[in-house]
């Protein structure tokens, strides 16, 4: 079994090509598509890395195999913990079953039994606990106590932020044109940091920009204070977004992505829907504020080669905000 | 400007390749898509040639491009016309337009707004008329007469069916494992019919095997009587599908397809869900009963390398059947 050295710093190349060398196992190469439609709508042309295809149907499933794979061997025997009501506890909860060692999730009560199921599907251990930030934090301990697994957190670990930067590296990779521009969205920052590694290592001057919903905009103010700043209010239809940044990746971000675009809302369920029916892909709310943030700005990405991150597709088909 | 043989009798190998290599600038090579998930529900190995992506949404561009490269060039530069409400007046009018000469539709009042809007988008002249096929015919004839247009049948002529043979081509070319089944929805049967004829030419051994819904299983019961049956009652929710067989495409699938799977209603709309869900690519309902077909007959197809033609997404979202 692989064991990756621990990063007690931001990944440099090399430990960004060991990393994806080492999880090219537990997660799939995902295509790059293109689409004509959006190109003439956007008068930019657009790569687009599908992470919606990705194993758990998000990229978090990167992070994941890459924070698992730096546990010591003795410690990971004992299990992968995190709370989690999103992508995250699902590619923890995978990548543990590939592992074949026990996971451990902490999820709120009201957790949707979709996410619920999908977790138990991959044979994880899940403690329900109300659902605050004190609650959720003091159930994880517990669990981390009583059973010895090692936490992952969701995007404030260096190795996470490794993981998720092979993402953009594929996609430097796959596309043919060079690329002008790197664009993800931004909750805790671990994509963030991974992709604009990536774009500073990889690429011949690609700059990695973020792009985030305007409700929960901690990150775009965080880099104007050159401090983490906080949403007071995390109503937003990008549920995986409403997250603030950690230390690790808001260094990482305040060092290497130098704008952060926010949209509306309303740009964001259009992008959604265009996404949808241009390019008969399923993408969830969080994945299309890039695409919002190129149709609300076109001066800035008017015929640049624009990569997009598409983070995911897990969306209940029942409940569309559209 | 390329102008390819007309075809009076069904293609042969030389015909698909010469039809493969020209239509190549007016449509997609789309990609070939596989799915962990769903090779475990069905436990065949599927392979999915994603026509879905083609250009305007759906298969129906190769077949359109191949009959139009057809004719002579005075002929075609008096135009295309077509009556359709589907995939197949998209097609013609998007040829039309890359080709650089007129296209007119004639199109029932009662016509989806979204087609409706899209074949107006690539400049086509749309005749409407009432919904029946009386009346349909008779505008056409009235169009053609007036303009001189060429008529392009949507499945019954040997250049349509040439062109539609070339999305299994490509998924046999595509697909690193052999092939032992190929599968394809049957309305018209011009899929169906190039469908088969790739499996013939260009495969090593593979079957191409018709689905259909159970509600308009006329090709089914063609099979079994050796003539063109006919749908009493139309109505399934696969609306690409409610054809009958032409005498073209008739004498093709009863030589080359020895065997149609029918699927209920409630199989398409499961199927389409899955796809969704799993694949996280929108497919119209028409498109999802060959996997119907794979989950109703889990005997015919387990342990089999089975290529699929996922034949469009031109899905109204905001009308899903679940």
């Amino acid at each position: 079994m692989i064991n990756l050295p621990p990063l007690q710093q931001a990944p440099n190349q090399t430990d960004l090509l060991v990393t994806h060398e080492a999880i090219h196992p537990f997660v799939h190469r995902t295509p790059v598509l293109t689409n004509r439609s959006l190109n003439e709508m956007t008068g930019a042309r657009l790569h687009f890395k599908c992470e919606n295809f990705q194993r758990i149907g998000a990229f978090k499933m990167r992070g994941a195999a890459s924070a698992a794979l730096r546990l010591p061997t003795e410690v990971r025997a004992r299990g992968l913990a995190t709370h989690s009501s999103g992508n995250h506890a699902q590619a923890v909860a995978c990548m543990a079953q590939q592992l074949e060692v026990p996971a451990f999730i902490v999820m709120p009560h009201d957790a949707p039994k979709v996410k619920v199921a999908a977790v138990l599907d991959y044979g994880a251990e899940i403690t329900y606990c109300n659902n605050t930030p004190e609650e959720r934090q003091a159930a994880l301990e517990e669990v981390v106590k009583e059973t010895g697994a090692a936490f992952i957190h969701p995007f404030n670990d260096y190795g996470v932020v490794a993981g998720q930067a092979t993402a953009a590296m594929e996609l430097l990779e796959d596309t043919e044109p060079v690329l002008d521009i790197l664009l993800a969205p931004v909750g805790g920052g671990g994509l963030m940091s991974g992709t604009a590694l990536a774009a500073r290592y990889f690429s011949v001057g690609a700059t990695a920009w973020g792009t985030e919903p305007r409700n929960v905009d901690d990150a775009a103010r965080s880099l104007v204070s050159g401090k983490i700043e906080h949403n007071v209010d995390n109503r937003t239809v990008a549920d995986g977004l409403r997250t603030n940044l950690g230390e690790c990746t808001f260094s990482i971000i305040h060092e290497h992505v130098p704008k952060i675009f926010t949209v509306t809302e309303e740009q964001i369920v259009t992008a959604m829907r265009h996404t949808w029916e241009r390019m008969k892909i399923i993408i969830e709310p969080s994945c299309a504020v890039p695409l919002a943030a190129i149709f609300a700005y076109p001066e800035a990405f008017a015929r640049k080669e624009v990569g997009i991150i598409l983070t995911g597709g897990n969306v209940d088909v029942d409940k569309l905000p559209f």
